[in-house]
């Protein structure tokens, strides 16, 4: 591995091209190769990661030396490091992703035509795909692992706090894939810290096919902007939960308090409560006893604070803001249509759920709004590629192509026509 | 509607903004409305065109008149003359697209989690879809017709040349839509003959969720190089019929003819034949007679040369040329994997076929060439969305995301999640 060494642009081009070309090959071998070589060669790799945890905490030390030297923040700093039992649970985690089903070769759907043509859609591997991530180093088993399982070639870049320890995963990785007989260039990572060569990623039409960024809202936001490449990008999660007037008052304040305070930096995290005004004089005082006793900051128009005084003042722009904090904004609206007109002008199309016991207004309500996840009478932290038993996902889409919602290896797959004949001729 | 006036850069982006908002709107409304709603609207279209049959064809006169005055060749006044016959077509089009099965809410999967949660995984329209395309004035009518079947709004931009006639066009659609009580604005076509609107619409990253060009090979390339909004195109159909040692005689020749000749500019026409070597000495006398008969140029490699002099030497060229015309290249092959690998090395991912009598060598052509249709024992021209079965389709789509292969309603859609619970929280 070399470091950090300053590329000009062209370089950076050419050795992202080669990468890519690589990376195409190797795709093509691992999407033909069975079922059992791609499991077994995540499984080779989850042993390496443990057999060369020495290395990784080595490589880890000086990515951390190098963190200390550029004052990252403790937070920053805790994202960096790799104890021991962050090792074992990157190696469990590459290894439950070998395990999941196979998406690649399922038949989505098949049919006859009257002139006896069998026609099937079957997954196939998506292709190349560039993952574009931050200081965690783990994101390079995790999303190296999902887009192998699912038949793809990977190209990782890390962040440049992250440099070495992420090299000596994806090197696990590629160990892995070759003990299993399967081409290693299926996992390749940017082998310096040079900027550029993100710029040239974004750039590669035709050589990456699809981008995604994971990370904070500028990467994404400079990711979104500049690439010229089909991203997957998740890009803000500001959800809401609307508390209708035939709630169950029990159920409304334990999904509350549950889906704003279980963790409050997760994208599913509850942003925003509607309380529709008839049960706002009842609910709105046991509720924020509740929120409040949680350790939940709450923020209100003036008719939830004319029923609790407790609650400070919301501004316009608490309507649009996501938190990923212990603050919840709160307004009381008329009814289901003001709920969601207020979702429809504020909402990031995330996620967003109602509490009821009326099945009409609740299926109203999941048929209407227009978000990638539309809950009822559930927390909006079950929004979750493992909850929703993916097994394991890269990151949750807000985009409306190819993959919206969790990320998983399926939405890492393409498709093609397989049509069976006879001799057939068009008339 | 305002004539073909010059209108600066930032008034075409200010005009599609505009436009583009009022198609957000509409598509909301118009992916909320019943089933039934959308066919009628639909229907009360089809009924406008027929109606306004005088309308159209005087305006048609006026793009003929244009279109004399830009001297535009035979082929091409040909492609924008609306006769009553077309125009009796282009409505009885609308209705077929109208009677379809409607994808807006299907449950395409549906699955119980051990904690009791019910998720449901549910189509829902794309949202605002651009259609970019040439002279043929009948696209406004098939594409507008599709884009709203599946619940989306669509920004049309015609030809300059079919101005006219595709305006009146879209006006029907429109007055069919008010009819059924849906929004008129989930059809709307651009308003100048502008290419800065082109432009506008290309950069328009936020307002369009997808655009479709539709046209010749200069548009699809300066769309895809250009566009900042995912593309749905179609670049080319370089597709290969090979043709395996066990094939049976009699089927390859009648595959092959109908393949290049039933109509040889369709891009599922065959381009190359690969011939298997050890067949080639008996098929390819029969093999030239019949598609000399049939009156296609043949070119070949040396081999097939000095099998029948009558060929003509193919260059490199030839082998990455898409003919669109009644000429075949020729190429013996050694064997199954020689033939995936010219497929792979000079194809375009689109149609490729075997004849073969073996399941076995089937079954991996079918496997093993990454093209969006594979097909066996069958003619390359059944690669297109009616022949599928899909009733429609806006184009073949040779990008591997979201939409690959025929594109028809149901791939003019995005979906969601609908997660129904009972209170569950997340531990």
């Amino acid at each position: 591995m070399m470091d950090g060494v300053d590329i000009i642009d062209g370089d950076a081009r050419a050795e992202l091209k080669a990468m890519a070309q690589r990376a195409r090959t190797a795709c093509h071998a691992l999407g033909l190769a069975t079922s059992d070589a791609r499991r077994d060669g995540l499984h080779q790799g989850a042993g390496v990661i443990r057999a060369r945890m020495d290395d990784i905490a080595q490589a880890n030390a000086s990515d951390m030396a190098y963190g200390a030297e550029k004052n990252l923040s403790p937070a920053m700093m805790d994202r960096l490091l790799l104890t021991q039992d962050r090792i074992e649970a990157m190696a469990a985690g590459v290894e439950a992703v070998a395990d999941l089903p196979d998406p690649v070769g399922q038949v989505l759907q098949s049919w006859d035509r009257p002139n006896g043509l069998q026609i099937d859609r079957v997954r196939t591997p998506l292709g190349v795909i560039g993952v574009i991530y931050e200081s965690r180093p783990n994101v390079t088993a995790d999303a190296g692992a999902l887009c192998v399982k699912a038949g793809n070639a990977v190209i990782l870049r890390g962040g440049s706090e992250s440099f070495h320890s992420a090299g000596v995963i994806a090197d696990c990785l590629r160990q892995g894939l070759a003990a299993a007989d399967l081409p290693q260039d299926a996992v390749q990572i940017a082998q310096s810290r040079d900027r550029a060569f993100v710029g040239a990623m974004l750039g590669a039409s035709g050589l990456i096919d699809v981008i995604i960024p994971r990370g904070g809202r500028n990467l994404i936001e400079r990711v979104m902007a500049d690439a010229r490449v089909p991203v997957f990008a998740h890009l803000e999660g500001l959800v809401h939960l609307y508390i209708h007037a035939n709630a169950d008052l029990d159920k409304a304040i334990a999904l509350a308090v549950n889906g704003k305070m279980r963790r409050t930096g997760i994208c599913g995290a509850t942003e925003t409560l509607l309380i529709d005004r008839a049960i706002a004089p009842t609910l709105l005082p046991r509720l924020t006893e509740a929120l409040t006793k949680a350790g939940c900051a709450l923020r209100g128009d003036a008719e939830a604070i004319a029923l609790m005084p407790v609650i400070v003042p919301a501004t316009e722009e608490d309507w649009s803001t996501e938190y990923l904090d212990a603050i919840l904004s709160i307004r009381v609206v008329d009814g289901l249509d003001a709920a969601m007109a207020h979702i429809a002008q504020y909402g990031s199309d995330h996620t967003d759920c109602i509490v009821t016991e009326d099945t009409e207004a609740a299926e109203r309500f999941l048929r209407e709004v227009d978000s990638a996840i539309v809950m009822h009478n559930a927390s909006t932290q079950f929004a979750d590629g493992g909850e929703f038993g993916m097994g394991a996902e890269i990151g949750i889409s807000t985009g409306r192509m190819h993959a919206r919602g969790p990320v998983g290896a399926e939405q890492l797959t393409s498709f093609k026509y397989q049509v069976r004949g006879t001799g057939q001729v068009r008339p």
